[in-house]
Formats: C-alpha cells, structure tokens, sequence
C-alpha cells in the first residue's frame, strides 16, 4: 500500500471507533462513517470489504496486545506471580480502553468475528488458565471467570476519581478474588 | 382472566424463555413460539401485544425476585452483614437461572425492556450499594461491580462440579473481592 492508503486505512479505524463508542457497534452505518471521513463508500469497500472486515481490524490491536500480555505472563516463575501479571496486564488493558470495552462486550457481532478467529479461544484459555492458576480447581476457574468478566464491566462504569485511582482498585480487588494477597506478590 | 387463559399464559412464557435459551432472544421469533405450541400467532397476541411486553413478562419474576433480595438484605445490622446478606442472595438467584442469565445479559432487547422500567434503576442502585457497603468509597464501587457483572457471567460457563459447590466457591470469590472475611460475616 502507498502511504496515503495506510494513513486513510489508520484515518477509517479511527473514526469508525469513535463511531462505534458514540453510537454502538449496531448503530454504526458504512454511511456514517463515508460521511464523517468525507470519502466514498467504494473507498471505505476498498480497504474493507465487510463490515466485519472493518471490525476485525478495530479488534486486531486488542487482541494483539492480550496475547502479548499472555504470553509474558508465562514467562513468570510461579503459579501467583503468573496470575498477578495477567491480572495487572488485563487491568492495564481494560482502563486505557475503557470507553470501548463495554461497546464491544455488548455487541453480538464481535461475538461472532471472535468465534471466526482460530486464535481467540486459546488466547481466552490461556489467560483464564494464568488467573486461575493460584487457587486450585473450581476456586480457580470462578475467581478467574468473575474477574474477567468483572473488570470488563466495570471499566465502563462512572467513579468520582481519577483512572489511576480506579486501575489501583481494581487491581486490588482483583488480587482479592483470584487468593492473591499484597505480600505475596511481585 | 379464566384459569385456561392463565394456563395458556403461563405456558406461552415457559415455551419462550425454552426457546430464548435455546436459541437466544433474538434468534426466537413469535411464529417458533406459535408453532412449538400448537397455537395461533392471533393467540399469542391475545396475551402479548408486543416481543417487548412477553420480554417483560419472562423478566418480571427475576426482578421481582432481586427487589425482595434488596428488600431482606436492607434489613440486616450493619453495612457488611447487608453486603453478604445481598451477595448470597444474588449468588442464589444467578445460579438457579444460571441457563438464562447469560442469554439476558448479552441481549440489547433486554437493556431496552429494563431501561423502559421506573423501577430497574433504582433497585441496581441499592443492590451496588448494599454489596459496596463494606468497605469506603470508590473501592467499594468497584468490587460491587465486579461481582455483579463477574457474578453473572460467571453462572454461565461450564466447570467440573456441582451448581451447589459453584454456589459456594462465587459465595467465597464474592466475599473476598467485597472485603467480607468469612468469620465477620453471619
């Protein structure tokens, strides 16, 4: 691609996001979006040429950046410094997208180009495996699931304080979920 | 209404919220209903004259049942009896609609049908409050989140062991992340 297709491809994803944080996801038309960026549908059709296309792209960083944090999370020693670096990474990852997240969360299309993707699952296993992994069984498996799910959901919620005062809170009542007291940890 | 109409009401939502799990919400159309039945569409209307007003119907005794949990939990000694008090009980009703609370939560109709109602504001309201009365200010808002939405994902994934040790294990996991310690509680 030239170097204005790549800047109008990053200009689309842009717009198209802020779109779906105002609008949802459902509520969002290709018209909209032509509209707002000022070009042709057939332009928008030539960089994506589905909607899911185009969605797939707007997930593609998040689902970069989880698998990285996945993946260096393992490389801890220990099952509690693995699940504290997973709970600290997937924090980090759900406050700095905050409005987005729940945008997503709600949407049955992401659902389905999630379940489309043959990595999606094994990432989504993996970091359940990495939260569970200082509790054994079932403890595990529901601290795990309850913060994923939880720090999902609550990003998206209104607080009187600041983002860094809510990423501090929900780390420690992630820690408190998943058994992972404050001594114990890195 | 006479006892037939009642019967024939109370079957049309039985057959529906079977369908709604089976298919999700809007996956079912009345005419799946009307032929699971064995009855007219004419027939359904009778009873429902809108999907929105047979949505309802299907959600009414949860949110009946949440405002009682509300209601009991209010009445307990303390904040954080009140917070174990609400979070047993919401542990108890996600369990036991474990089936159909992941179908609710991910349908947009269903936010429709909840916003529309005077009462549902007010009684999510109290039940954050209750569950956040352990502990101050913005770390209770958080934990309550998390164990709202953490909760009710949670009920909806699949784990070795019974829906009574699930119950226990999300009774444990919800205390922590609430700041309940098992000895402070009744």
């Amino acid at each position: 691609m030239s170097d204005s297709a790549i800047t109008t491809r990053q200009r689309l994803l842009d717009v198209a996001t802020e779109l779906f944080r105002s609008h949802s996801i459902a509520g969002t038309s290709l018209q909209m979006i032509s509209d707002e960026l000022g070009i042709t549908k057939s332009a928008i059709y030539y960089h994506f040429r589905t909607r899911e296309e185009l969605l797939e792209a707007v997930l593609e960083p998040l689902i970069a950046k989880l698998r990285e944090l996945v993946d260096e999370a393992s490389t801890q020693r220990g099952a509690r410094a693995q699940a504290d670096a997973m709970l600290r990474g997937f924090v980090a990852l759900a406050v700095a997208n905050r409005t987005l997240i729940p945008v997503l969360t709600g949407d049955a299309a992401v659902g389905e180009v999630l379940r489309s993707r043959q990595d999606w699952a094994a990432i989504v296993a993996r970091q359940m495996q990495l939260l569970a992994g200082a509790q054994s069984g079932m403890a595990g498996e529901v601290g795990a699931a309850i913060v994923m799910s939880g720090i999902s959901s609550a990003v998206g919620l209104d607080y009187a304080g600041t983002d860094e005062q809510m990423l501090e809170h929900l780390i420690s009542a992630g820690r408190r979920t998943l058994g992972l007291r404050g001594h114990d940890v890195k």
